[in-house]
């Protein structure tokens, strides 16, 4: 059930992480006993501690993008930093990304490429991206973003000045630029100007690796130690209940860290944990594949909740159909159950998986004609049906009769005009499908490839403390990336880069607010 | 902001609580800065007890339904049991609701009435209304049920023989049977024998009240003490997590009581705390208005929360859209922004407000000719438009040209032959749209007057033991109500009555347990 990708015994972050597959594992069907516990995250108090093993001004929990970022802010501020990473080596599931980072405003590769944006227009399509935006977050990421891609290229992160056009999810190409949202789809489009933000970092292939290659050279140079295969077990709190440290198993043993400043959670999300993801987001569970690092498993996030940090967004996510390339397909049309159309086709892949996994029954199909046919270069697509009419597959699908027909009518009707007043696909992907013979790809829940990870966590302020449901600050402990809940927060509005772009930008602050904070006493 | 709604200052609870107006309070439009916090809800070391003043083998907070069935069973099983309640008097949500409860497999009542009803078909239904059910709690629920409805008889709550067959969401006779779900609506009908379920109090109007008393004597016969105008402030825990008792404020003071067994919360659901709602439910805030009593704020939730326990289905709620009666509504059809219809009308106003609160934009009309137009009784539903032909109506909504008239005629064409293919709705209730003139009425999310209040809530076993994320048990805590999640937990499937039926019956589940609980040592 796990996947086929394993941690090594290397320390070496870029071989350590296969980045050529990403981790997947199928849950089983619903309902089933729970499984044994094996690490009970409840935080230990302060008084049970012994002797410290180990300590530092900054501990952080987990080398990822968020980690790694928030190590070398950490370090670079002059707090003594230390970073605890259960694998042999890290990069986490920053490093096993294609290395997309959505940044806007007007950087350097969208100015070259003649795009224009601004902070404003940044700030609006991230807002129109969740219903709940976190009115300080979404507005220092905005302003902040041209900022931290110059950071990204001050350590040595190269961006090729340049943009790859085809709508694809799989860019393999080292060129920068792509449109990784919904920036051109309506609603989004009449709401902000549209700009491509997807930022990959220059390297063929996936781009994650080199991505973490250098954030790791720049916590070493900054001084930030970093121990590997080292899991942190649960935090240790004060008689206040601050945070105080934590217990990490690490050579065999249970030892204790004492963090002066702060402890930062940076273990990432929880979707390759069974139980979690079926307790938070069960209408998906056993009907979507998880995606992550095998260590996505919410420990760290676990361990938040039980200091008291209020989990938020815990049953959102993103979820994926991954239908292009080829792009071709978008001229297609989806329908559910009922024959009708209920999303702009040329949305980004997460909206219209979003939508579709939540059509009645989950039932949807993708109907195409003869000249934009083509199979999704992800496999587990499956052809419903062929047939020779739409009446034909109409049938042969199962609808109700004439609902497809009519649909197909009304929709070629107006795609002759080059019009969708139904649901306002663009005119670049509007045709009439008319061409014999016609086909139906099975896009059910259940059925087709959808993939989905968590976005929910912590509730923090922007310097990554962590809140209370009252509101207050759990004293001492800070989250980023996603053992927080970040700008990314609604499978509607989801983009590519957007968790990798929180993480580095989040992480970043956390790194410097904690290294910051006054010492403790004791 | 806060609703008409008023605890006065006398101790019964049948004059206390005002039956006739569901308190309502408006959200304001997101975002906004957060209130000041006022009550920071994490739990003190038991260490900074000083003295008790208090002491019981189980202390209940919050007496409505749940706290008072946990009252009944823990008092009845001879452990020391103390009620602290915040408000002048009892009842809570239960007190203030029509009194329906959600029961079946074959009670007196549905006996009587001729209806055929069994554990089993209960439980598909209910696993039917859930896309998560706690297959141990359903089957219990399920399986409990009739003896649930004669132990109320035991109390002496009074049910009629008798059935009220309109279809309604606000019945104000005395009968007792009514179709308080989706139980006769496809394709809950296709997946159990439908059953009517809601078992109201024999009472005209709100028989809540008469319920809450019923359940009030039994409490003090059964020797609980009650102790009102006592707000618990926070939980105390032992070092080892485990809760110890808690602290409350009471005739001015900050006073500590000791559980010896345990501490049950049973304080209400967080419908009427602004934050909570908007930081677990931001779809929704500012757009519906939230029901339920003024102390439904989420205290005794955060409280839990804060000592460990973890909260499932926070983001989950039911929705309402009471768009009936009048029933002939029923032969009308509600509309999206794409012209297209998205639900069987003869569904519970429950499963309508949520799919039409999903609809692109929140976009949602009911569209009526003139035999089947009335108005709803609900006030805050406006005529969005009328005309003399649909293509009128169609253009005077600015609807798609040719979608409403095609979905129309659609309808129609199978009406006529007592067919709705696309998303049968039952013959019944099918009826040709065609008589001029025309009617839409305004549904949209935001501008229709949509209810709603939370279903989240800790994750406990059907004893309601309290469980951390890690799935191990807080020692000493327990809830029930909607401090817990419990058999309602989805919006598309709740049915009227389900949550005074899950708070009675798991109340007093979880009052059994914590009396039997081995006392603390010290």
């Amino acid at each position: 059930m796990m996947s086929a990708w394993q941690v090594t015994a290397d320390g070496d972050p870029q071989d350590v992480l296969e980045p050529s597959e990403v981790a997947r594992r199928e849950l089983p069907p619903a309902p089933k006993p729970r499984s044994p516990i094996l690490h009970p995250s409840s935080p230990v108090p302060l008084a049970e501690i012994g002797a410290w093993h180990d300590e530092a001004d900054v501990l952080i929990v987990g080398y990822g993008g968020a980690g790694a970022c928030a190590a070398i802010e950490s370090a670079a501020a002059g707090a003594d930093t230390l970073v605890l990473e259960r694998a042999s080596g890290g990069g986490g599931t920053t490093a096993m990304a294609a290395g997309h980072i959505y940044l806007g405003g007007g950087t350097r590769v969208q100015k070259a490429c003649g795009y224009e944006d601004s902070a404003e227009n940044l700030l609006r399509y991230l807002e129109a991206s969740a219903d709940d935006s976190d009115p300080e977050k979404f507005r220092l990421y905005a302003e902040g973003s041209v900022a931290h891609f110059e950071w990204l290229v001050s350590l040595g992160v190269p961006f090729n000045d340049s943009i790859h056009e085809a709508r694809t999810n799989m860019q393999q190409t080292d060129e920068c630029l792509i449109w990784s949202g919904n920036e051109k789809a309506w609603p989004f489009c009449e709401l902000a100007t549209p700009a491509p933000r997807g930022h990959k970092v220059a390297r063929e292939g996936e781009a994650g690796p080199l991505l973490f290659a250098k954030l790791h050279e720049s916590a070493l140079a900054a001084g930030a130690r970093i121990q590997n295969d080292t899991r942190v077990l649960t935090l240790v709190i004060d008689e206040k209940g601050g945070v105080a440290g934590l217990v990490a198993r690490q050579d065999g043993e249970d030892r204790a860290f004492r963090a002066r400043r702060g402890v930062i959670l940076c273990a990432g999300g929880y979707a390759m944990d069974e139980a979690m993801f079926r307790r938070h987001i069960p209408r998906l569970a056993g009907r979507v594949m998880a995606i992550g690092n095998p260590y996505d498993d919410g420990a760290g996030l676990r361990m938040g909740l039980a200091a008291r940090g209020a989990g938020i967004h815990l049953a959102d996510y993103h979820i994926t159909l991954p239908f292009y390339p080829p792009a071709s397909l978008t001229f297609g049309i989806f329908v559910n159950a009922q024959g009708q159309r209920f999303v702009a086709e040329d949305a980004y892949h997460g909206r219209i998986g979003e939508l579709a996994s939540r059509q009645p029954e989950g039932r949807v199909y993708l109907i195409v004609d003869e000249p934009s046919y083509g199979r999704p270069e992800i496999d587990g697509f499956e052809l419903a049906a062929t047939e020779e009419s739409i009446a034909d597959l109409e049938r042969a699908l199962d609808l109700p009769e004439f609902g497809l027909q009519q649909t197909v009518d009304y929709y070629n009707r107006h795609a002759e005009r080059g019009q969708d007043p139904l649901l306002r696909k663009q005119p670049h992907w509007l045709r009439p499908i008319k061409d014999a013979p016609f086909a139906a790809l099975e896009c059910s829940l259940g059925k087709a490839p959808y993939m989905a990870f968590s976005l929910g966590g912590l509730w923090t302020k922007p310097s990554g403390e962590v809140l209370t449901e009252d509101g207050e600050v759990v004293e001492g402990l800070y989250a980023a990336g996603r053992n927080s809940c970040g700008i990314a927060r609604s499978a509607e509005g989801y983009a590519s880069g957007t968790c990798i772009g929180d993480a580095t930008f989040f992480g970043r602050l956390a790194g410097r607010a904690a290294a910051s904070r006054s010492a403790r006493s004791e």
